[in-house]
């Protein structure tokens, strides 16, 4: 049978990435708590494909998941990442992982537990190093909801202030090992109050009382971010935006700082 | 050429509906202020077809839409039904139209001016009534953004209280005309506060304390919206639904009714 | 504390459902092949609430979920929504579960396998039924990505004709049990060929001819499945919707057929 | 009243972008062949905010669209960017606004009409350039639905080929004036066929037959779009980008070229 992909292009220009996306995935990753917890995965492949071969061999990144079959960590991250340039015979390969990751939450008074499901990413990239080394660019996801009281309606109001659900939407490139749950917390901690999947009564008024002792606008709960990102011993660049559901409007309020951090 | 659509089904049983939907136009919609305003709408169409044919001409329902061309009202959506009705050769014709209603809405105090879109639908359906009548079943659709404060967070709590921002969404059948406006206004005083595209700091302070002096559950919500809608004089059928995108939950809450007016 | 929600409500309409929606769980799902799998749930939950009562304590559906921690089935289903049922003190209980279901899959030539998802759902309500009985209305959701291929393109073109994906949604109520795979079966034989998540060249060769010989229109595909579905011996009514995501438009063709089974 | 906006913030870290994002807006748009067009934006305004401020002031957004009120151009766009740094006294401006722009459309035989909504984007971005001028760096997005015919598939099957749509998404800096619709022409020559709204029968064998004359991997459309792009006396810099709904797979594959022009 032809081989139509391996014929030459018509249009002879490198291709920057081409691949497979939106491909459904049960995945195992690796969890703090638990050793490891089962989720599921939205995932894109792709490769660089040079200006003289007409087209890739698509099935083949659907063998490279079939056949890596593995716990997701930086490391197995990695391997698919060798596997996918090797089986498709690239320079680069490319993979985006899309999953929900689960922790169990205790709420702030009587302790109620719950789970609660964060948005997390796994992004990379593999290319030739010098000397024939290789070189990985991996990126982490975490997008974490909070709660933002507003400081000026709070400062300007007789009584009350208006308040929003909020999500923290963090990119991160690490030099060293953290947890997921570590970036969590440090996010929760940058609004007005972390979100919880169950508050008995006795924990709604703590988590009121305790968001109205700390309004925060979007600007702050970036800059907040920002600096424990910063100050993070294993966080070498980051990207984080917060936007907030603004209950007083249609629109949201949104606020970004990219950054890398001084090595030190 | 052949007319495959018009020779015999395979399998003989008729089908409910079979149409085209997803399809972008840009529309005219009357106006109660400003007698008419630009949008756009994503479109549905479909008709019955009986056990014995194999397919419906897809071509003629945007034949339809390119001939209407009008204005849309609840006359001019009959009159898109009828078209399709007789176009198509079909005993029932369906429409579901989707568009941004804009409203421009001043501010509390400041009377500050914005534009506010809202999500409205025209629902209809056209078939043979008795004695060479014909029947139409229309329904209206709008939905409102809310603030909602909460009242079990207020009564609780030494200070502030949680609030978010809400949808409600209305669904009704008219026994009389009425402006969408008129939906949006009942709507906005079922919640604690309406939401408003631009608020100065004195606004900001109306709003505030406007809505903590009147907390919400959305159980209140959509009975107060119930409530309005049954006593409204040309509402005959409705179904209201509150969504709110609780700030201390990552989850959202809801309630829902649905009834009949009793005809007075 | 203050019991807010036990208070009678301003407005005395009785509440048809109250509940919370949008909340992620992980899942596990009863599986033909290999006995239980892990996937992740979106979960809606409600109760009816009488006209007397302001609000319902919604922190108790989420302690359901929390207590509930089952393998889902449909016993397990009706354990959950009776449970609901009980902790809110309600008549009436619901719940609705969105999920993937993963199956593998060999391609028909090769037989390489792959994983492939599937959008389904459980969605079902409990009633206090005659004499202190329990009346529950269970209804599965199955989506199933099809190929189409137009039969009038096929009949008018020198060559070739324009086939598309296709996604055909079950809705069903059992009367019996059966495996999720037997809809997923009966759906991809209603197309002009079943989609896989992998296929070498022989496969491809072996789906583009086995569908050029099954040209399908969506009025085909809907009318095929629903003959499938009245023909099983475990369902009692179904709604079957096939979406075409037209090759040759922007916009979509859709066909529905729903239909109570005729007891035998 | 306090503005709380104003005081000095907690922790100082200059915010490189900070507004509002998802505001609806009724929108006039240049249009090449009747001079001007009603549609609907989404639009997202954002500022940078210096190291010492707390906050920015959210309602001069809104009131900046209030005021600018003009038929969306290159240089309005700019007036605008221009206007909302003034506003916020600020060094950077941001906005970007995402339409529908609606082309009618002949089909290709019986030239039959029906319009086609295509999204397009304006992105944009004003700061101070050297010696007291303002740089501005903007950004033209166009979307355009293809359809596309395997190369492969038709060269190993004893008849047909899987096709399928596809979406060409191009994101282009100009370096002199273009209309939207020589973008969404350059785009449908590079599938195996444009999409249309309306096919008459003779149209639809037309359209099958010569995408079969013209198979296309998405490889080949991204290059064909890239080469045309790059040939362009008007574009400096663009990201082409395609992505189709395989008709053989529930996932789909994409293509992506970034480049800049050669200056000539």
């Amino acid at each position: 049978m032809q081989d139509i992909q391996n014929s030459p292009a018509e249009v002879s220009i490198p291709i920057d990435r081409v691949g497979i996306n939106n491909l459904q995935l049960p995945l195992i990753v690796s969890d703090k708590t638990n050793g490891r917890q089962h989720t599921v995965a939205t995932v894109d492949l792709g490769v660089d494909l040079p200006a003289s071969f007409k087209g890739t061999h698509m099935s083949r990144f659907v063998e490279a998941l079939e056949n890596w079959n593995e716990e997701l960590s930086y490391q197995s991250f990695k391997t698919l990442l060798m596997d996918v340039r090797k089986r498709l015979d690239a320079r680069k390969a490319y993979a985006h992982f899309r999953f929900n990751y689960f922790v169990r939450k205790a709420s702030p008074v009587s302790g109620s537990h719950g789970l609660m499901g964060y948005e997390c990413s796994f992004t990379g990239q593999a290319e030739p190093g010098p000397q024939g080394s290789d070189r990985f660019d991996l990126c982490l996801g975490v997008n974490v909801p909070l709660m933002t009281v507003c400081p000026c309606s709070k400062a300007i109001s007789r009584e009350g202030a208006h308040s929003q659900r909020a999500v923290l939407r963090i990119l991160l490139r690490q030099k060293g090992f953290a947890w997921i749950e570590e970036f969590i917390e440090l996010a929760e901690s940058a609004g007005s109050s972390p979100v919880y999947p169950l508050l008995k009564r006795e924990d709604e008024k703590y988590v009121t009382e305790h968001s109205f002792a700390n309004p925060r606008f979007v600007e702050d709960v970036v800059r907040s971010a920002a600096q424990s990102l910063e100050q993070h011993p294993h966080v070498s660049w980051f990207r984080v935006e917060v936007e907030s559901l603004e209950s007083i409007h249609a629109h949201n309020a949104f606020a970004v700082i990219e950054k890398h951090c001084s090595s030190t």
